[in-house]
Parts: C-alpha cells; sequence; structure tokens
C-alpha cells in the first residue's frame, strides 16, 4: 500500500502547477459569502465527465458534494474545503490580484479549493485500490455567520460520514510545517450589529442636536473593559469592533452609526457572561447619551474541538509519511479565530490541523489583511498531507 | 415713492405660486457644492430674454451674476442668494422630496433662488423708476470651503458695488418675523480630514494588528476636552466630528478611519488657540495607540460681521414698511453657523438678516437634518424684506 | 467736601504699613470655611474700644457687622469683606507663607479684611462728617457653599440698609487697575459631591471584583461632554470634577471612590439643563459599569447682578477721586467664578467691584492655585477706592 | 514512622483552639508591611524557651528563623508562612475585628502564624525522632514589593536548605479541599507609581488652569486597551490602577494626581510587553493633554513555579495521609496573584499549595476585600498538611 501512497504523491507532483493556476484564477475572481456563484459552478465545471458522484446545492446554498466510492468497503471519511472570500479591498500587489473590488481572498480559502480539486482528481484515479469512502465538501460561506457547514449538514452532507478532516493554510505559520492542537483549538463567536440613533443638526449647534459618533466613541471605549475588567486573565476573550460606519459631513452632526463585530471565547462558560457585559455596557452609554440603539447580537459558532485520538491519528499519518517538502509537525496550541468547521466536529469525531504558508524572511500579513498572500508551497503540502491521512485512515482496520 | 413700493409688493403678491413653485423643483433636483451644473442651468433659463445683464460662470464655478440699471444714476447695492445643496438623504416626507439619493436641500437654499428669481424679475419690470443699479449674485458652493462667495469675489461680482445685503431663511425662527444682529454675526471656521492608521488583522488576534477605530474612539472623547477644559466659557466655540468612516467587517479589525468635521468660533482670538489644541491631543492619542495620521486641517470662514449703520438702515426700512405677513423685527444675537457671506463682508459694509421659517406648532428640525423643512410663507416675507432695504437704499441721498 | 476725602486718602496712606503687616498676619494663619475662630477674634480685637457698634457671631457663625454712624442722617450703605481661606498647601514661597498645614488664603481674602479693617478705623475716626451710616460687613465662609453671606442675612446684616459694596482682588488682572461691569458679573453654582461603589478585590482578579476607579475615571470623561456637546456654544457653562478621591493600595482593586465638583452658568437657564444632563450621565454610567452611587447634587450660588445705575456711581464716584495709584478703570466683562455676594445682591441692589493684583512681568497664578500671591499695592487702591465710592454714595441727595 | 504522624495529628488536635485564638489575637493587631514590630515580638515571644535555634531580623526587617534539628542526619527542609495584613479598612463584621484603623488581615497571613506556631511546637516537641532539619520562616512584607522573602534570602535564610513549602488558605476555595498546580502557579508583577501634574486653578476658569483628574481619568480609560488590544487573548496579563489620590476641592482645578497599581502576567515574555505599553500610553496621553508626569515602575515578583516532583510528592503525601477534615486534593490551576514565595522558588525546588477557607453557603469575598474573612476550620487542615509534607519528605530516602 505504501506504492499507492508514493504514486499519488507522483500524480499530485506533476500537477502542481495546475493547482497553482487554479488557485490564481480563484484569486482574481473571488466572490462573498453567500454570493459564490461563479466560484461553484468553476468547481462544478471541474468536475464535470468525472467518475464521482457530485452533488450541488446541498443545504440551501451552493454547497457541493463529491462522493469518490473506493474499491472495496470500508469507512467513510469527509474531507473540507472552503471557497468564500472576504469584502477587503486587495492591497497585496500580487499580478493576479483581485478583479472584483472591495473582494479578496484574504483567508487562503483559494489554496484549500485549489489543492483540494486536484487531490479529488487523484483519488478519482485511484479510486478501486481505496476501501470505504471519500466525500469531498466543497463549502461556501465559512466567513459569515451561521456559515456554511451548517446549511450543509442540514442538508445532508454528514449522512453516512463517519468522521472529518480539514485543512487551513496559515500566513502567519512558516511553510514547510504542518501544525496541530488536541481538544480545543478554534474559540467560539458570537457576531453583533448595533445602530445608535442621537438627532442629527448643524454642526455648530451641538445643544440642539444629539451626536451620534460622540456617543459610539465612548461605547468603543467603554467596550475594551469586558476584556480588561471583567474576564478572568486566564480565559481567552476578545470584542473587536470592525466596522464604525459614521460617514457623514464635516459640518452636520451625525444622526445614527452602525458598529459591527465579534466577541471570541475559548471556553463556553464565558460566552453569557460577555453578552451579559456587552448589553450592560450598550444600555449604559445609551441611556448616559440619551441615544437609542438597536442591537442584533447573533451567537453563532461554537468553540471547535479536535477529537484527541483521530488527531492523533492523523499527526502520526502525516509525520510518518515522508512528505519531502514538509520539515515539521508541530503542536501549535489553540488559535484564536472562529471556524465553521466546529459544527463539523459537534456532529462526528472530527480534525482540523494547519499548513503553513509563510515564506520566511519576508513580512508576516495576517488573515484579513489587505496585504495578505500565502507561499503556494503551501498547495502540494496540503495535498500530500491530506491524502497521507485519508490513505492511513481508510486503510486502519 | 411709497406708490413705487406698493406697486413692487402687489407684483410680488402676485407670483406667490411661481415663488413656491420654483422652490419645490429645485428641493426636488438638489445638487451638491462645486457640481450645481443643471440649478446655474436653470438659474441663467430664467432670465433669458429678460433685460438684464447677465454674467454666468463668475469666477471658476457656477455663480451667475444679474445686472438692473435703474433709469437714473445712484449707488450700487449687490444683494445674494446662495443655490446649493448637502449631501444628506433626506427624511422630510415631503411630496415634492429630493429625486437625487443622499442629496438634499436641508438649508433652505432652494428658497432663497426662488424668492431672488421672483424679485429680481420685478425690479426688472420697476427698473426704470429705480436710482442707481441692483446686482443679483446667485451664488453656488456656500456649503462646502473655501466656498463659492471667495471664488465670485475673485471673478470680480463686487466690482463697481457698494454695499451687499443677503437673507437666509431659518427653520429654527418663527415665520412671520424678521431677525437681526449686528456686529459678529456669524462664526468662523475651519475644516479638518483626519486618517488615522494602525494595523489591520483577524478580529481574534488583536495583539497581531492595531485597532483604527479603537484610536479613532479614543480621539472623538479627548477632544471633547478642547471645547470643556480649553476654552473659556465666555467664548463661543464647538469642535464637531461629523463624519467617522470606518467601515468594514465585523471579524476584521480596521486598519485605517477617517474622520471629518468642523471648527467654529465666534472670536478670531480662539481660531489658534483650538487648532493647537487639536493638533496637540492628535499627535498624543496617536502615539498612545501607535498609530500615524494624516491631517488637512485648514481654516476657512472668517466671522461674520454686520455693518452697523447699514444694519440699522435695513432694520428700518423693514419696519416701517408695512410688510402685512411680518409680525415683528427682532435682535436675535449670533449665529453659530459659518456663513460664506463673511467674504463680502469683509470687502464691504454688509448686512445680512435671518427670515423666520417655522410654523409654530410643529416640531423644529435644525437645518442640516434630514427632516429639516420650511414653512413656505418665508418666501413672499423675504422677497418683500429685501425689496423694502433695497429700496430704502437707493433711495437714500 | 473734597477735603474730607483727601484727608481720608492721607489717613489710609499714613496706615499703608499696617494695612500690609495686617494682612501678611492673616495670610500666616488662614482658616477653612466655617472654622475662621482666630481670624474672628482677630477682627474683633481690632475694634475693642473703637466707637462703633460691633456684633459678633451674625447669623449661625463667625460673621460681624461693624456700624459707624455718620454726625447726620442719610442713607444707609454696608461694605462687605471677606475672610476665609481654601484646602490648598500653599506653594508660593512667601516668607510669610501659611503655617496651617494644608490650609491658604490663596484668593486674597486676607487682602479684603486688611484694607477694611484700616478704612473702617478711618471712616470711625471722620465719622462726624459724614452722613448716614456704614456698616462694614466682616464675613466668614465665602468659598463653601451655602456661603457666609447667605447666613448673615438671615441674621438680619442687611436691616435697615440700602445697598451694599464689595470689592475682590484679582491676581490675574493688573495692579493700577480698577475694573467693572453691569448686568451678570459672576455665575451662578452648582455643587455635588459623588461616592460611586463597585466591588473590591484582588488587583490580579479583576473579574471578580468591580474596578470603582475604572468607573470613576469613564464618568470624568464622559461628563465633558456636558459643556462639549449639551449646552450652547454661547452659553458660559462649566462642569469641574476638582477632587477623585480613590487612594487605596496598588494592588487592592478599589471598592469606591467619591467625586466632588462644581457646575457655573451665567444664565440660570441651563442650571436645570446641566443638573439634568449631569444625573443622566452618571445614571448611564454607573449602569454600564454594574456600580451604584450616591449623589449630593445642591445648587448654590445664583447669578451675582451688579445693579446698572449703582454701578454707574461707584465707576464714576473713583474715576473722579484722582486716585494717584489708579491708572485706569475698565470694564472687564463678565467673570466665571461665582461669589455668595450674589445674595446680597438679590436682596437689594448692589455692586462688586474687581481690583487688579498681579505685579506686570511676573507669572500669572490664577485664583485657588498654590502659587497664588497678590501685589500688595493692591491694598491701598481697595480702601481708597472703596473709600471714595462710599463718600460719594452717602453725600449724594 | 505513622505512628508519628499519628502522634503528630493528636497533638495538633489538642491544641486547635489555641491556634484560633492566635490566629484571632493577631487578626486584632494587624500591621503593615515592612512595619511588623509588634508582630515579629509576639512571634519570637511564643518561642521563647523553647528547644530551637531562633534567628530574629534575618536581612534588614522583622524576619525570624526558628531551626528545629532532628535526631538523626537528613535533608533540610524550609516551611515559610508570611505575617503582614494591609492598608484596608476593615468591614468584615467578626467581633476580633481589627484595633488598628486602615489596617486588615485581609490575606489570611493571621491563618498562616497561627497554624505554624503551632505546628513548629508540635515538631519541635517530636524532634528527636525526625531526620534531617526543619526550617520556620515567619516572614514580613509579603504584600509590598520587593518583598520580605527577597530580603531575608539575602540575609541568608536559605544557606543549607533543600527545598522550600509553603501554604496560603484561600477565602475563595472551599474548606475541607487542599488545592495545587504544577508548574507556573503565581503570576509574576511589576508595580508602578504616576504622579501627572497640570496646573492648579479656579474651578470656574479651566481654560487658565491644566485639569489633572480629566489628563489621569483618561489615562486610566486608555490603559484598558494594555489588555483589551495588545495581549494575545491566550496569555493572562492585568493592568490594575489601585489607586487614585486626587483628593482635592470641589470648586478648585487640581494640579496633580498620583496614581498607584500593578501589573502581573502569567508569561514572562510579556512583562516588557506591558511595560512598553503602559509608557507609550502615558506618554502620548500626556502629551494630548499638555501635562507632564513622574513616574516609578518596577518590576518586582517574578512567575511563580512549582517544581514537578517536589509537588507530586508533597501532594501524594497529602492524599494518603488520611487527613480526617480533606475531602478531596485538586489540581485548581494557575493563580493570578502574585506571591514573594517565587523568590524560593528561583533559589530552591519549591512547592507552594493553597488550602481552602470558604465556608459553603456563604458568599465569598475574595482577598483583599474589607469583608475578607476564612472558615477557622482551615487552620488545622494546614497544619495537617504541613505536618504530612513534611514527615514524608524528610523520611523519603
Amino acid at each position: 500500500m505504501t506504492g499507492l501512497k508514493d504514486r499519488i504523491f507522483d500524480a499530485l507532483d506533476q500537477r502542481k502547477d495546475e493547482m497553482i493556476a487554479i488557485r490564481r484564477h480563484l484569486h482574481e475572481y473571488p466572490e462573498l459569502s453567500f454570493h459564490e456563484t461563479k466560484t461553484s459552478q468553476y468547481i462544478r465545471d471541474f468536475y464535470e465527465g468525472k467518475d464521482c458522484k457530485v452533488v450541488a446545492n446541498v443545504g440551501t446554498g451552493y454547497g457541493i458534494t463529491i462522493d469518490i466510492q473506493g474499491g472495496r468497503p470500508g469507512k467513510s471519511l469527509a474531507i473540507r474545503a472552503d471557497f468564500d472570500a472576504l469584502p477587503i479591498e486587495e492591497a497585496s500587489g500580487v499580478p493576479f490580484t483581485s478583479k472584483n473590488p472591495g473582494v479578496m481572498h484574504a483567508c487562503g480559502h483559494d489554496g484549500h479549493t485549489a489543492y483540494m480539486l486536484i487531490l479529488a482528481d487523484t483519488l478519482i484515479q485511484f479510486k478501486e485500490e481505496l476501501p470505504g469512502m471519500v466525500r469531498i465538501i466543497h463549502q461556501p460561506a465559512e466567513e459569515v455567520p451561521p456559515g456554511g457547514s451548517k446549511d450543509m449538514i442540514e442538508g445532508g452532507c454528514l449522512e453516512g460520514i463517519d468522521n472529518v478532516l480539514g485543512i487551513h493554510v496559515m500566513s502567519t505559520m512558516d511553510v514547510g510545517k504542518v501544525y496541530y492542537h488536541k481538544g480545543g483549538i478554534h474559540t467560539g463567536r458570537a457576531t453583533f450589529k448595533l445602530t445608535i440613533t442621537g438627532k442629527g443638526g448643524h454642526g455648530s449647534a451641538p445643544q440642539d442636536a444629539n451626536d451620534a459618533i460622540v456617543a459610539g466613541a465612548q461605547f468603543v471605549t467603554a467596550a475594551q473593559t469586558i476584556v480588561s475588567r471583567r474576564i478572568s486573565p486566564f480565559d481567552a476573550v476578545t470584542v473587536t469592533i470592525g466596522s464604525f460606519d459614521g460617514k457623514g459631513s464635516a459640518n452636520v452632526i451625525k444622526e445614527s452609526v452602525t458598529l459591527e463585530g465579534d466577541v471570541r471565547m475559548m471556553d463556553e462558560a464565558n460566552r453569557p457572561v460577555v453578552e451579559a457585559q456587552f448589553k450592560q455596557i450598550l444600555e449604559g452609554i445609551s441611556q448616559a447619551f440619551g441615544v437609542t440603539y438597536d442591537l442584533e447580537y447573533g451567537n453563532d459558532y461554537p468553540v471547535c474541538m479536535n477529537d484527541e485520538k483521530l488527531t492523533e491519528k492523523v499527526i502520526h499519518a502525516i509525520e510518518s509519511a515522508g512528505i519531502p517538502e514538509v520539515s515539521g509537525v508541530e503542536d501549535v496550541g489553540p488559535q484564536t479565530a472562529s471556524e465553521d468547521f466546529a459544527y463539523y466536529a459537534l456532529e462526528r469525531p472530527s480534525c482540523f490541523i494547519w499548513v503553513g504558508a509563510h515564506e520566511p524572511g519576508t513580512p508576516v500579513y495576517p488573515h484579513h489583511n489587505p496585504k495578505f498572500t500565502i507561499d503556494e508551497g503551501c498547495l502540494i503540502i496540503s495535498a500530500k498531507a491530506m491524502a497521507s491521512a485519508v490513505l492511513a485512515y481508510l486503510e486502519e482496520e
């Protein structure tokens, strides 16, 4: 069977350039979460005529599953790649920069889809030699709650599946390494949208108006105390106001501002504490400044848990696969980001790992930064690491 | 000569509906400062074929002057009406609401132009009976510094002119009354635009980013102390941040925000104090939060001064004209708003008065509020008050 | 009668050194408002054996009145000097610096009492030549509401009195000049004391405590918006938090803090607006931070009004008296400080003027500053200016 | 040898009331760190005439060591109890409440000393049966950096010692249980004292002064962002401003305020980050408000580390000792508080454990709270737990 792994590695090596070409194409045409019409069509076109079962529009959106049936009975494993992009104006300077103004693949999902398509095609090619079944989950809308995974699960994407694996490429981790952690790996999240309304008026007569920008600014400032004073220093919580939409005119007192942001926690016990404090501060600031507010506060992604045993198997498989591009496999600890992969992990024992994508010696731009980029060497590594895990999993007694 | 005044009043009375129709038309098609192409064309079309001298594009913009030459020698008086609108989404609910999304006549300039056109036409009709000359100044771009008046003055609009008069209709003052003040009547102003730049990043890893919204919010809060702690309570100063453009994504730490606003003062001595404090606070907050900034801070409109003697003459003329719609003429004190009429007043002894436009018993929406509206009864009052002042001025020995 | 004025001036000139010695003695032994036991005894001792009527303990405190009955009938005029000091640690560096730690004559009341004692003694000497009656009001407790004047009035100090005059020496105005204003001259005031209570705890576990210093700091910051955003820029209002008592230990989260401060306004119409906004902000901030509060908010000194006609007479008397040390008499406009002289002015037409006490070329330290000092040249000027006003007033038909 | 343990337990049981009496006596007479004259005398008096070596004034302060020499050779173990109190006004309501105003045993050190005295006396009684040597460290000044332990170590208290043990009673943990953690158990700390100086003045003329309370409040608010935005959510850091000394007068703008506080971190890598951010924010706020500052920022207690192997031995000894009052031994994770026990742990492999002192069903008041109290059942548990650890340690081969 080692023979099979090597032949798959060879097949992947021969299509490295194609992986990169696919990734660059997707990078040029990013689409926002829940609006991935062309990207999903592109994926379906890729599988056209291939020997696999394609189900499109799994759930209510653009999700696609591909079933690759092995030559003999066995376990059923789902492997997932997401494909949506972000509302960010790209400033990376790459030649294949986004052609969709204000939209950017600033989280690497273009890379996920690119390696997964080539890996899937390769698995189809060798499927008669595999036991069990592999289901590719091409998932939309990872970035925006409630996330595409929940919808695809409700649409049946885990039916008949025993376990789920996933990979994220990381611009903040060195290329050439694979990273993992057992237990809690990604934060749970809540997302909020908040409109504060005062009274507009002429900038020179504040006493006749009620300045929503002043009230909003004090709210942002007061909200810092949730993390600084209301949460144990040993607990991981963030409260970010990522959007303060108060665009107006220099000489007009702003009637209302709209704030959006999110909350992360690594322990579900903090979830209600942060929500209560957030609402208490908002209520109090609104009263202090005599403004009204309209709040949508939604708890979305749960804390994402890696199954201990499955993770050990996956890591063992990758470590022992002898992938030449991989120089190390490391426990990197939990990550603050949230992932709707958490919903799969609530349903099935799952494992999610990270593949380094930072070229040493270059500046680090974190995910969601307008200058985000990846070292494309991460694509072949992702493909081989996932292939190793799939093979070891399916062959296991 | 009282005969002439009465005949002019009669002529104005017969065209009241036309004034209102013009005002409503302009209200439906508001145009932003420096972009008043259709409004200026509309004004020029109005004078087409009339017996007066029309000069378009006075200065570098859309300003127009109309010279009405009297039948015998005398003084030369300019009377001014402005015609630009504001970047506000109308919410007044009037049937003739703005058809240009995001643009609104929320300061009454539509009314100024409407009464002035009919008044001008009436003066043309009776011009042989008038001594001297009346120049109508149809001025664009009052709302945006450096203001249209400065440009028109540089274009020669005051050449040969002895004095200047102007009127503003006021939604905050009762209709049926005319208001005045001697000396300083409108604040001087500075306008600023400010971009604060931190470092973007993922909302869950603030330590790898630098949150521009947090820094911007603290700046807004700290800037309140300019007025509360750095200016004598006896001095009139405002610092308004009218725009906080920090629109982004809920889960992305914002890299930069752009703030715009203005400063008003009734005493030019406060101008450098506010500017120095503003810059000191900005520099300090930027240092505290490790962000950079880019500031444009421009002093624009000077404090607007009403000439004492001219104002007394104008008020005497209006009080003694027996305008049936006017129930009182009152000293209303200085106003916090700025007016680029101040530039005319720097060049020639001038007088600027206010005409009430608030219907008693209805809610008061200040100028620049999305629900701003005027009681159209102010139009005929403006026309007759200005006519009275013009006649008394020209006939004076 | 000019002869009398000149003889009084001569008598005052001969006691200039004594005035200074008295002022320095009082400066060394300042006493806090409502605790002026030794100062009042000193004053009573001064009048011991003199030909005047001394009434001590007028009202419930340490107030003293001295009646100097003229030789013939006439009007009755009260002239007032206050004698309390402030809870400030002196840092002026004068050789006769305060011997009472934490207490300081940082407002010039030592000077008021010094000139008044010598002036009173001089008037006693010449009393047979005067018509009417002069009552010296030696008043305690000007600095602390409700102020000593109210209590003395209730104790009868204005019975039989037609008008009241007062002087304040000013470290911020040039010595050699006398200053006045008609109408509103001193602000009205409210004073507040506020305890904010959270929950104490160990500094390393904020989630188990509730930090009163953080809540108090946010209140101070939010309260700046009362003046910056809620009051017309044409109205004079201040909100000062003069005391933030949150002394504790570095490693203990503070359970409660106590804030004290005052509010000033030049228009009584702003009084309820500020009070309502203050309470609204406090309520809102308390709710936002989950703390409780205990507030004492007391409106005290009214706006102090100078009677127009009386002020004109007083100023005319001083201008025409030919006081050699006086180089000018100027309208200085209203002052932001409050004065419990306002209570006399509510009861009788009154006039309160200022005498410059700043030596040109030296740094200006405002009243209530630890480095406050006066140019003692102001003492003889105060005595002669008041003597001139008294003589002119009494001699008037 | 179990026989010895049982006899020691019996001896301790018979002196339970004495332990409580000692604790209550110490509770009534608390003394501040570095001023524990009477407490140290009390301890020395206790050992008067007993068969042990007493060394007083170890280091430069009030530290005492007691050497109890066993009957045969062996290892040397130090066990430590601290005895200083806190500057807190007691509000616990216990009958033996503090008789020293403003000083309180609000951290349980009275209990530490009480159990340790009785345990020491008991060990003296049985010393011939013990191998090796036990040194009791009665340590002052745990609460105030640099802490008494550092000074006692420099004074030689660890000379000849192999390992160190310590106990803290905990009002936040249930009585009947013993708690431990391996590795980092107490945070490292920095302490700061900060004076912000503006310019004093009259409350009604802020433009002539510079309000130190306003600047201080903005600093407190801005400093919240160190934890909320500048530290990884996975790292444990607190920044507490425990003292804001800005006591002044209601109507005087405050010239300066003094803030004190501390910083805690569980990872020494955060130490320089917090210090740099703290100083950057202070510098920036000072510049923004035009104030000056004087800062003492001292890094003191290091992160306190429990030696893994020694901790395992101690816990095993306690678990297997069959202490009837102990219902459980639990890993409670790291604690946010700092402990100058950390200095012993830097010098020798050490172990520090916690003994529950909260009576279930009663309100929890954290350490340093004015209502802090302990269930005195913790005393006998501390004595027996420490006795068990000492015996097992000494008897070990």
